[in-house]
């Protein structure tokens, strides 16, 4: 924690408030709409969006991935090369690695993400590892570097978005690259007309707009690869922040106040909804408590729909009295790592997973 | 103003920055990265979007919609019958009435938009006036009041959300019901399975998830009827909000800095393109500052896609030299309304069309 710091370094708030710069960032890099939890595979629109810089413009008739660097055989390869490959389709459930940021105390200042920074899209691709087999990974290699077309200043660092993998990590037979979401190529938002998607790993790793593959032999130092570490202190090293936390969100019940989307419900019984999932392993149990946390019971769970997408839950909550209720819901995985209920720290606000707390008024019968 | 106002009302602040309720709402209710304006049709899930309550849950095959009130012939529409009715397909430019309530001061607490609520889409749908003429709207009627599913609070009043229209502005003939967005269903988050589209006036107007629409003998005092007007006071009745006004909008040149969103090109010739449009008219004329408004040169006007959609503009920017500008864009329309460089105020922040700013550095060639 912070309490043994005499100067806030830079990049933190104690504000409870947000700033204009932190509001626009908010008004170009949406969530999902917490409603959004009933659909099994998220609306494209609805899925949850962070760009760093800006959506690039794309041809996808000009576009090329080039596959370079220390292979034996540099690929330079058209999208109608892609779609010619095999494909397959997977629904897979993906989150920003900051979501949750705005909540932390001090707040790391950067895109605001309260808790929706989240969807489950059916990608379509070609698994990575055919190409990578045919361009032909040198020994010496041991990561790939991933490039994307958007391109800006961060850090006041000139850059192309580029994130690396292991060669392990990038030949897991999971690994996509995707040119279709929900069916449709790509929206412009989501990478059009190429991106790679890994399943189980925060956002950051899924490339958006890929224009180059590098293998490289020693471990890659770009800007967004030293930016995504769990760090305490600006002089840490840190840890690299790589697949999800375990999470669990509920469908918000009932319906809202417009401005401050608390939630109002009948005395009732009432069924209540909801997604887990966690990048380390399948949902073994979601519990949800109704009184704040005090007390917790068991969901029942549902199927997830790829062994990569949200697990579904629900509950049957007994709501026999009218007053204010504060429900929430945690997950634990087959790792047996269970959601906190307070968040520890860290310096940019990665992998936050706290639990979700809901706030609603249930009402006496008219 | 509020300079003679001894307290401040309830509903605005006068922080610099904004409250995590705010933010709560613009994670949901996202603008339009303004990018997209290199668009002439903006890609669905980019559009902006504004959800008072949730997006309900919907089936189009038990979907209804109900004409009633006073109607000679009350109807009760399946969307397979909208869907086997004469279609239209039109580009229309839509803006959120609120767009731009950010940035005054004292700011109304509300969703809080900054520059981008905004967005072009082709709706397809069937003309609402053939449905009024069968129905036949009876004599004593005055307005039709049009009912969405979104369900929820506002300002402690429970309500579905409504709006109405007079019958002379329900009958013209570009207001649709929109089954289409962009050639496809439409989204959830954007009214699936029908919505009401009224070309030339902000969004609030053009109703989402579409129930039902009753013709009544007096003006409709709903909710969101009386909310949507302009006020200085709480206590005063306020001019209603309509149609859009003339406003205009750079695609940002360069590229960003992530977190400002300010911008970097280098010392050469820029063609600066960008979008303007009014509910009013046509537009007659944009003019470019690249001195913060200072000094202002005519823009060249591209062709709309349809009378409803934004007009495309360019300008040559000759940045023969390093440092820093603030580039605007000013749209005057076919009334000769222009857009102001400073902000007319009113309490719920509605209309606002002020210049926008867009701060770049010009570097040296490297």
């Amino acid at each position: 924690m912070l309490s043994d710091m005499n100067d806030l370094p830079e990049g933190l708030s104690t504000s409870e408030e947000v700033s204009l710069d932190e509001l626009q960032l908010s008004q170009r890099n949406h969530g999902m709409q917490l409603e959004g939890l009933r659909y099994d595979v998220t609306p494209a629109g609805m899925h949850y969006l962070l760009i760093h810089f800006d959506v690039p413009e794309a041809d996808e008739a000009s576009w090329r991935l080039a596959i370079g660097g220390l292979v034996r055989t540099p690929l330079e390869i058209t999208m109608a090369n892609l779609r010619a490959r095999p494909s397959v389709s997977m629904p897979v459930t993906m989150e920003c690695a900051g979501n949750g940021r705005a909540r932390l105390a001090p707040r790391p200042i950067s895109q605001p993400w309260l808790t929706e920074a989240i969807g489950t899209a059916e990608w379509t691709g070609t698994p990575l590892r055919g190409l990578l087999e045919e361009a032909g990974i040198g020994d010496e290699a041991v990561e790939l570097v991933f490039r994307g077309a958007d391109h800006g200043m961060q850090g006041d660092v000139e850059q192309d978005y580029e994130r690396s993998l292991s060669i392990g990590d990038a030949m897991r037979e999971e690994v996509l690259l995707a040119y279709e979401m929900n069916g449709a190529p790509l929206p412009p938002q989501h990478g059009f007309p190429l991106r790679l998607v890994v399943p189980g790993w925060y956002g950051m790793t899924s490339v958006k707009w890929l224009t180059s593959i590098t293998a490289v032999a020693e471990p890659f130092k770009g800007y967004q690869q030293v930016a995504y570490r769990s760090r305490q202190r600006p002089e840490d090293e840190g840890e690299p922040v790589t697949r999800m936390s375990p999470r669990s969100l509920l469908v918000p019940p009932g319906f809202p106040d417009f401005m401050t989307r608390r939630r109002f419900v009948d005395v009732g019984d009432h069924i209540l909804r909801g997604r887990a999932w966690s990048g380390w392993g399948p949902i073994d149990r979601v519990e949800v408590s109704t009184d704040g946390g005090d007390t917790w019971e068991d969901a029942a769970l549902g199927e997830p729909a790829s062994p990569f997408a949200w697990t579904p839950f629900d509950f049957v909550w007994k709501a026999t009295q009218p007053g204010e209720f504060e429900l929430c819901c945690r997950a634990t995985d087959s790792e047996g790592t269970t959601q906190p209920l307070d968040q520890p720290w860290n310096l940019h606000g990665f992998s936050n997973n706290m639990v979700q707390r809901v706030p609603v008024e249930v009402r006496a019968p008219a």
